[in-house]
């Protein structure tokens, strides 16, 4: 094993190639991706993905939830790998570019090292994360999660989208209910490549974002139960209207968002259903999806207690039942000092200007850092839009960034 | 022509033994009916009532917007028909009873006129209108509405459901595009049967309510404009969140409602959609659905206005754009002084305790109103609860409406 080049850089137009090849499968309405975890879209994009990682020399697992693991050999192949990925599904109107740079910046890199015949002491895989989004499964990155052990696998499998699907069969349907246990193996480190989706990068001009750690986001389901009875002649009084109930509370918990918008905390409903909502019989049931997100955790901690006591006070006021529905966290985890370093380092020495930057969005390397040593690099997204189909990013600032993840990986990788 | 009988009664255990066949067709989840309009089960309801009607010696047409008509001849046919009749649709968790038994007391009269041999001067009709609930397409009331020329048959026959599928296509689908001019020939006089929906009746163990109006009723869409952007790093202050701003006018509506709940005014938010209403995303469109009613007209417009101020002042805080999207407004109608002195008469001559009511629900009678002189007959429902499977009335405390409707339409159709 001898050290590796500094000169050795990812096929900067190559890569380019590859993300604009996949921003045409599961076109959205306005130039964006509609590529939901688990419909056909995801599944062309997989197949495709797997076709690529094995003309570059790998092998292909899946696990049982459907995480599919792309594994170069190292030199001493017992050894725990070196884990790149991210993420190729999509926002139901999201970006091309999202989490799909980090998992092809991972399948540019694995191209170049082969290529190159270059070798590394541990084995690398290059990992791509099922339903990330969490836009057709709630919660998010549900499949790192339960690679972390923070989810069930048979939980996971259970899950239903809005139409009631259920995860685990819309695996199966698209061929990619794996075989491999999920997680449950040594790990050496975890890096993970994205676009920062926040305006910080673009604006200073600062191709590379060196990720400390992320905003604490906690998130809840809340069911709220009323009673279905006649919208015209049922007095207000005597009303259990669900609906209400639900759109109280998100009004609420915007709100709390507006609380804490001077220190640049956030509160989000983002999703609301109700049953039967239609015009004319009061909505005998609602689910509403809320988070909250603050830098300290101090904070997001004590802008989720607001939250459940507006939960208690709308349940009061709109004469219904509330219950929490189901409950997560990340974002706390700060990311391992040695992975960063092994970050700063590659960037100095590629002379790529670089800031440090925390993740307001979720991503699985939380739910990895739990498990293994992690990092992340942020690479710039025009004005920090996201989760919208303008999203864009530029090749000549995204390639540094890929080639500072090389370099941090190889770091690692020959430890 | 001699004057009917004063004995002359309905079969009230036939009647009933109907109205419980009818409650097999589209079973609901809780003892009710789910039977929305043109679906499958309605279809089967449609066919059911088409056979008993025919058998009960009528001539059955269907116009172009599925209303159905079963005649019956007069003995000067060139007369204009005397109607009767209500719905056959259901909420998406309704009862049993709602328009259902008025439909099914006119065939029971009908029956029994076959039977008895009774003829008439004027011809008789009896209705089925379609999707009376607007719970599958919205507004209610559509297909009486575009027989009395309130709305445009092709912009009736262009609504869609919340699953995009077309009222025209589905009523083909089901067999009921029927080829008849929708309205436009002279009716001489509509009455209908409905179970009251409110609980006045029942309390006071009055068997019927005749109904000399309606509270005035305003309702609309109002569609949000926000646009997609991440739920996490957009800053507060750049969100357009569309579902915050449904959200924020469905909580101001109710305050409404409450405001005037002291003169029983009640406003209503039944239904609520957002766009992509995801976790993770924010939306970029919604649509809520609205409604005031009040027994003074005024109050009622004054409500209105308080309502479409909320629309103004929503649309600002929530940093989106808010535009009504359809407005309908009914039951400020009165109905003809001589038909419900018909009613009136009958009921004192039957020796059937009864008292006048207002309306607070919409009827297909308030169209017709505006078209032909039209009276109201209300029979109890258990506690007033309607739109909700426990839905309940008793055979002997409608049977007595039902008869005071017979000697009603009679007099009428003899005059």
């Amino acid at each position: 094993m001898t050290a590796p080049d500094p000169a050795l850089a990812i096929d900067g137009p190559r890569f380019w190639d590859t993300v604009m090849r996949s921003g045409e499968i599961g076109p959205g309405k306005a130039g964006g991706l509609r590529r939901l975890a688990l419909t056909d879209a995801d599944k062309a994009m997989r197949d495709l993905f797997v076709t690529w990682c094995t003309e570059a020399g790998c092998t292909v697992t899946i696990d049982r939830v459907g995480n599919i693991f792309a594994r170069r050999p190292g030199g001493d192949d017992r050894l725990a790998p070196v884990l790149m990925g991210s993420h190729l599904d999509t926002q139901v109107a999201g970006g091309k570019y999202d989490g799909i740079v980090g998992v092809l910046a991972g399948l540019e890199i694995l191209r170049t090292l082969d290529e190159r015949r270059v070798r590394t002491k541990r084995p690398l895989e290059l990992v791509c994360w099922t339903n990330e989004e969490g836009a057709r499964f709630t919660p998010p990155m549900v499949a790192s999660g339960a690679f972390a052990g923070v989810f069930d696998v048979d939980w996971v499998l259970d899950l239903r989208d809005d139409d009631g699907l259920v995860f685990g069969r819309e695996l199966a349907r698209i061929g990619y209910d794996g075989k491999t246990a999920v997680g449950g193996r040594a790990i050496d480190a975890y890096f993970e490549l994205h676009i920062e989706q926040g305006p910080i990068l673009d604006r200073e001009a600062v191709p590379v974002g060196i990720v400390t750690g992320g905003y604490a986001v906690r998130g809840m389901h809340v069911d709220v139960h009323g009673e279905t009875a006649h919208a015209g002649p049922t007095p207000m009084d005597r009303r259990r209207n669900a609906l209400v109930g639900a759109a109280m509370l998100a009004g609420a918990v915007n709100e709390i968002g507006w609380t804490h918008h001077p220190t640049e905390g956030k509160a989000t409903v983002a999703r609301l259903v109700a049953w039967p909502n239609k015009a004319g019989i009061l909505a005998e049931y609602a689910q509403l999806t809320c988070d909250v997100r603050h830098a300290e955790r101090d904070v997001a901690d004590r802008m989720w207690a607001e939250v459940k006591a507006a939960v208690d006070g709308c349940a009061r006021r709109a004469n219904v039942e509330m219950r929490v529905a189901g409950e997560w966290q990340f974002g706390s985890e700060r990311f391992d000092p040695g992975c960063v370093r092994l970050i700063r380092e590659a960037a100095d020495r590629l002379g790529v200007p670089h800031r440090d930057i925390l993740s307001q969005a979720g991503h699985d390397a939380y739910y990895i850092s739990r498990i293994a040593p992690t990092a992340m690099i942020f690479t710039p997204c025009r004005d920090g839009i996201s989760h919208n189909e303008s999203e864009h990013a530029d090749r000549d600032t995204t390639v540094p960034g890929v080639n500072v993840l090389l370099h941090a990986v190889l770091a690692r990788a020959n430890r």
